[in-house]
């Protein structure tokens, strides 16, 4: 009998033996983090000495709300794609960013809000830009990547399908804010003394809002939303609508959503090349972003930042400005949020 | 006497030993290729038993006209930039392509136009998407580059900068072409015969064009330019006007130009990949091309092609449709056009 056991256990060894080094090649292939959602409500000059508790308190808040929602979706068994959008719709819903119901004006004193959503484990993906009518323009974003055969919508064409697809449309005024008017109104002056076509400054806060999550089955997504640059002209189209520069998503690398002086995040094809860099460099989630942002950007003078997650739930937020509104829930209970460069 | 020679030529030989390797490096390094035009009309099912002889003439003489231009444009002396401008405007302006003049129909029976550029010297880009009254796409997406903070504009906005700018605008009435508007009949009486939204047939000859160039000082540029899908609607923008995905441009990488069903080279970031691969995978154009166009997108029954160049003068036209109109001039006098898979 004892011999026995002693043949059984040389045998259950040699066989585990054998098996483990490709059981633990399948383990590391397959290592899926936690649920986790990742968001940025903008990078730019944020300055503590700038803010007052009250408005920074106001920030922490709905960042925190809207962790708190992308997460219970996450909880519950929704998608990352679920989680995503509900996430960018609180932002978007805040006029505390410059998204949806916060968006700055164009040079015209209208709003145009552009939004993209992609889904890394299809890698489908929806986008839309210069929508004026679309209370969330995430949600329409995502309505095209679902429900069409096509990736990027713009313009009054976009704003049909959105009302075909049942999407809320804002009532005439729901744009105006005073804060964001104002800004307008400031830059057109300066304009005007200068006789030059200005911008909001490419350093100043920007608040277009990101999300990324990963879900329970292990998939990653990526959204993206925005109302552009004040004073805008000649319907600019920024990154935040471009799939590959402010929105990208594949389970096979990362998941990752910008924000920033748009034309350089353009240029730079800036969410796929972390990617790429991860795919074909095999850096890190956090390597590749410091690649991009904080090397590749700083030395061409481009500002800003992303969030970023792969599959194994690995986290980044990097921006090159001094702070960036953003905040990740990776346990329970556990969100992480913060604003100023520390 | 004789001994110092033999001293002198043993120090030469010793001295030029050591420095020769550094100086290969260097060559290597900087090895440009001689002035170089290559262009595309467009990837698709093109096949020799649907066209008469006529009609392939009349195409292997535009590609002609085209490549020719811009070759001398370069041999005098001209940026990459201006012979991919010059050989795209005539094939815009040519009735055979879906670009410009012989652009496609939109589902209201509007002409909506698409185009971009990329300097591989500076990085710089310029695309607009969506225009309807500019005469050459391309001029405007080049003023966007070269005249603007921007990158990309759209819609009525880009129409308004092209006025400003000086560009051509086109007489009411200058897209219309008999062959394009039965095209868009045809797709509309299938539509309501299946109530369904359908654009052209993804597997159809598209007739997106575009060029790259290699100049005398060793700089290289892409451009792209489309009139987009018969029968599309909501305003849809393809790839040709995203960087990244439909025209891309590094001296450090490569300079390419895609056409083909646009929402696959946008979720894959086609042109960018491409850079990517060589970049970091330090995969040669052609490797990298067919990595790109022949295993994923064919994967994904993404139809299309593109054409690519790099700084040594190395070519690529890959494609995985049946044929694509291609061409390109790099020694004086010796155009290669084609047009089916040979």
């Amino acid at each position: 009998m004892k011999q026995q056991i002693l043949v059984y256990i040389l045998i259950s060894f040699a066989f585990f033996s054998c098996l483990s080094p490709q059981n633990n090649e399948i383990e590391e292939e397959k290592k899926i983090g936690p649920i986790t959602i990742v968001i940025h409500g903008g990078a730019g000059t944020i300055l503590k000495k700038n803010m007052t508790l009250e408005k920074e308190q106001a920030y922490r808040e709905k960042l925190a709300e809207a962790l708190n929602l992308g997460y219970e979706v996450l909880e519950n068994g929704g998608t990352s794609i679920e989680a995503v959008a509900s996430s960018i719709r609180i932002l978007e819903d805040s006029p505390l960013f410059n998204a949806g119901k916060g968006a700055v004006f164009t040079n015209q004193g209208k709003n145009e809000l552009d939004a993209s959503i992609m889904d890394g484990k299809t890698s489908k993906a929806g986008a839309v830009a210069g929508v004026t009518t679309v209370k969330n323009p995430i949600m329409a974003a995502l309505a095209v990547m679902e429900n069409s055969p096509h990736v990027m919508m713009s313009g009054g064409g976009a704003e049909l399908f959105a009302v075909e697809q049942g999407i809320e449309i804002a009532d005439s005024g729901y744009f105006f804010t005073k804060r964001r008017y104002n800004s307008l109104r400031r830059i057109q002056k300066k304009e005007e003394e200068q006789s030059a076509y200005l911008t909001e400054n490419p350093d100043y806060k920007y608040g277009t809002v990101g999300a990324v999550a990963l879900d329970s089955d292990g998939n990653i997504a990526a959204g993206t939303s925005t109302g552009g640059m004040t004073n805008k002209r000649y319907g600019r189209i920024g990154d935040s609508p471009i799939i590959g520069a402010g929105t990208f998503a594949e389970n096979a690398s990362c998941a990752i959503s910008a924000t920033g002086h748009g034309e350089f995040f353009i240029r730079n094809v800036v969410a796929y090349d972390i990617a790429a860099l991860m795919k074909y460099k095999q850096l890190s989630l956090e390597d590749a972003a410091q690649e991009v942002i904080n090397k590749k950007l700083v030395e061409q003078k481009g500002s800003g930042g992303i969030i970023g997650l792969d599959q194994a739930g690995n986290i980044t937020m990097t921006f090159n400005t001094a702070g960036m509104y953003r905040g990740y829930i990776q346990q329970k209970d556990n969100a992480v949020i913060k604003i100023f460069g520390e």
